[in-house]
């Protein structure tokens, strides 16, 4: 692997899954892969569990990991080509993107999208600009339009925690908020679920809320939350604002909130969602406290998703 | 150990002590204890020596430090059973907690008072949070309203200098700030000062700057900080907002700072503050540059009282 | 090398360039000169390269690095001696510098100048007070007047890139900025290749923009940016603000900014930058999207810079 920013950089999911349950398995089994390499964790954007995971999955490997918080700690970068920079960006992605590549072995970065230009957003222009410019492996730490460190995640969860023979059912649902979110954990969870193929997969959403049908098409789509959720194995919740009337929110619905009551339709389904989850918001006291849940489980797998794609970088380079 | 929250959890006070000043002697005696290890640092509030002091104190055992300034690099927690969480907050500790217990093997938390509303401070809500939901061992780097590896600081900085038979004659007094501070280092100075029980102790402040008994219980308490100073051996400088009517400041009276001259009246006491101390508003350069003065001292030694603590909790665990 | 705060601290330039181009050519020939060494990076102000490189170039060394960053994590510090502290710093460096000298080996500290007293700013107050409370090396990572390590790292670029066997041309050239910026990079510059000595060296800048002549005496100066450049070797380009009515931007003559065309008048200059660089503004795309920019390598070199100082530094301590 060369660079890990979608599923479309992974040959073989299922292998990339037995190697983060690998190394669950055993953390320290080949913590002398990375001995002398260096890692740069690269933040425009706020995180806990991505930080501190790959901090981790790195240091399992031997890696010696580097956290920068580029605008906190640097300054605000410039991406637009032949851009007159009298403005309020001080250094052009041109100029820093090679330069940490000169400093590390592999470059991870985090960057939201604005949710204000959609083409701007789908362009995936900021972390396209780090793979053109810094010379090294770059691994998506969640981008404009992706996560996929968290959707490997939910799919090595959803293996884990699955046993019968049949596929399983997943469910995508579409859940309340109170701030307009992007759609990267919707749009890479449906990306990796349908490469993957190896699930019955809907997805249900209010009106309005449609999906890029690039992340979505193989997916079925429904407005119907009950007729969704019956006979799920696995449930996952999430917020995302509009993709067509770009970054809004339309209905906020109360009742599409996931409780104990609809969970009931399932087939005691398992719920998933990648946290931070705003309680009894999104998703309920009833249900995060309770055996359905397994978000704590997911997030803990969030070390063994980053030390697989980070070995696999390793071994590629 | 399992968690060091305050004196409460410690078997012997003097035994930590002696295993501090050990280490002090030999840094690096204990240096695989803690290999394979990892240790979370989460800061909630500033800070400068128990952030670095800690690190070094766990690199000294042979753990992996990792930092996280919570509020600033990840997000503002909820803490409130049952909240509906459609306003700032965006994470529960009830989901965040056990996600970092699957990250580190010891989380040290640094969470500070609101000073708005005593019932909520004194429960101690945020720090017993991280107990009740990490599922590995917490160490406060100071809570709500102790600051327990600064009071062993203290009593090893006043071991380490005391050398007469009969016990010291402690005083912990008063002194003018600017600004409403919290209660935690006197709080738990009172504490373990108490606790020890090897000392003559005497707490003076102005009317109205009563501490709760809850941990000064044991002390003398007087309103006449020069009847409280004579023959002392040690002075413990510091100011605190009121507790009675929570968090304000009621008198401010610069009369109360320390002076060379008030010093006088001691047993050529040693003075001791636990850092940032206003200069010529809490205590005076003429006693800060003073070979009375045991502040640098104290700070350094607060890299032994972690180290000890790190070193117990892990034998512990 | 006792402290590195400008080039008075070298004793030989070029032995230290040549240990720099030893340590590019193997990185981790001396990786254990530093073990069981710790180095602490105070950063009162941002830092990208500074902060990246010096990390890399402590731990090929072996060394164990912390950074701190005073202001964001920690608080205001108060520099003034005497000074009543009833604003809003919180400590004083005569309390912080020494406890930091007791958990690091060598501290490295980023401090920028306020640009608002010259006085105050080129009395280099902050640096020298650490140097004077800390009790261990102080390394600078650009203080109020000067930026030796970028200075060490432009040396090591030129003699590398440099083949001819006559004195190299090196031209200094002012360029346009949206913001005051400080003197330091200009000023290290400056001091840094007349204390060298082997090259033809002119400053040129618009008239009011004169630096302080500590620095620049032995070169040439004009406002003749033409002819300045005739022939020039090297073209190193940066903005700075007003040294004698200080702090200010007089001009902004954006035909100051290097062109293609000017480059012309060169003898195929190499141009350098210390970055970041507002792009079309200082200089332009077609300069450092060309063949003849350094700016990359040089900020490459920033590695070799700080490890051949942190080295020099623990072989005198």
């Amino acid at each position: 692997m060369q660079n890990f920013l979608s599923v479309h950089d992974v040959p073989d999911i299922n292998r990339l899954i037995d190697s983060a349950l690998a190394y669950k398995a055993n953390p320290l089994k080949d913590n002398t892969l990375g001995a002398g390499k260096r890692i740069g964790l690269l933040f425009l954007n706020p995180s806990l569990r991505t930080r501190l995971s790959t901090q981790v999955a790195a240091r399992n490997l031997g890696m010696e990991a580097i956290v920068f918080n580029v605008d906190k700690e640097g300054w605000a970068l410039e991406f637009e080509e032949g851009a007159i920079m009298s403005g309020s960006t001080v250094e052009h992605v041109k100029d820093a993107a090679p330069v940490l590549g000169q400093y590390f072995d592999v470059l991870c970065i985090r960057t939201f999208p604005s949710l204000k230009n959609r083409e701007d957003d789908y362009s995936e222009l900021y972390i396209k600009q780090f793979v053109k410019h810094a010379g090294v492996p770059v691994v998506s730490l969640e981008s404009a339009t992706l996560h996929p460190l968290q959707s490997l995640t939910d799919l090595i969860t959803i293996r884990e925690a699955y046993t019968a023979a049949r596929k399983p059912k997943i469910v995508l649902t579409w859940a309340p908020h109170v701030k307009p979110l992007p759609q990267c954990v919707a749009n890479s969870f449906a990306q990796w679920v349908n490469a993957w193929g190896e699930a019955d997969f809907v997805i249900t959403h209010p009106e309005d809320y449609e999906l890029s049908e690039e992340f979505t098409k193989g997916a079925r789509i429904t407005h119907d939350q009950d007729e969704a959720l019956k006979d799920a194995d696995f449930v996952y919740v999430k917020n995302w604002s509009t993709f067509n009337d770009y970054g809004k929110i339309y209905s906020n619905d109360p009742d599409w909130m996931l409780t104990e009551e609809k969970l009931q339709l399932t087939n005691k389904a398992r719920v998933m969602h990648c946290l931070p989850v705003r309680r009894n918001v999104e998703l309920s006291d009833e249900i995060l406290d309770s055996p359905a849940s397994l978000v704590t489980r997911e997030a803990g797998n969030r070390v063994w998703a980053a030390q697989a794609v980070l070995a696999e970088i390793l071994k590629g380079a």
